[in-house]
């Protein structure tokens, strides 16, 4: 199991949303409309899909991260590097 | 005529990966993939839509807002203002 | 003159401002207080150095640039493709 | 004791380093430098700033986090939440 299991539904939901508004740009660039316009929709879908890892990485600190730890050892210490590691990516993307 | 008229194609080509992208991001969700793994590609689509922004605000840049520079008037000024409030977004978003 | 010539006293201002939050920052590690009050001062001075940015960039655009088209030819081109350089460096930092 | 106490001297180091970034940008802004140079200068304080904060956050799950987890009870929760909190606030600035 992982730490989005049990809100699994609801991302599936937000990213079937994220995947409207890509194909609503592709739209808007087929028909040549607006640079700005399309900018503007491009930025909502970045902050939308920001906003999804944002909860993703909320969830596996809570689950994952929380249950690696009480079981201890290496396994503990490799979670944290690899969501520091997913933290990094996220901040620099 | 847009900024990115010329390259519409390619344009397109970019998009059409970044939603198979999302797709690609839902199907791991179904599928109760590693959050961290999740994670990754989200970061890489966000990297990959910030890209097309980047490319069609050049585009913007050199295209719309230089032709109304040089015709003058109120519309450069306005589309100069323009092209600093969808900077802004990009940056915050 | 530079874009943001005018506006220099308020730029300099705005800087010493952030040269003291960097102070305050350092003060608290040196004081060793809480890592999350120091990260929330280090967002703060992130977002702060963010805006700074983006006014030079609104200025540099609405002077430079636009002065640059003006005049037309090959530096017109190069202010252009330097300026959305600049931006892509920001969107990325 | 805090996650980065035992680096202190090293990030202090670091947060001088960047006050003397900031300091210089000022100098700039005061000589009236070319507005591309001196938005170079912040991209690259922001940039220096950003590892900052990610180094401080990785000590944080690190040490503080983890240490809180193996205690258990309600202070792990809050102890996540508040990182998560830190982590928006990262990504967003």
């Amino acid at each position: 199991m992982n730490g989005y299991t049990q809100d699994r539904v609801a991302y599936l939901k937000r990213l079937r949303r994220i995947e409207g508004q890509i194909r609503g740009i592709a739209k808007m660039v087929e028909n040549d409309e607006y640079c700005i316009d399309v900018l503007t929709q491009v930025s909502a879908a970045t902050k939308a899909l920001e906003a999804v890892a944002l909860g993703l990485l909320d969830e596996h600190l809570r689950h994952c991260v929380v249950q690696a730890v009480a079981e201890g050892g290496q396994v503990a210490e490799q979670k944290v590097a690899e969501a520091s590691a997913a933290i990094a990516r996220l901040v620099k993307s």
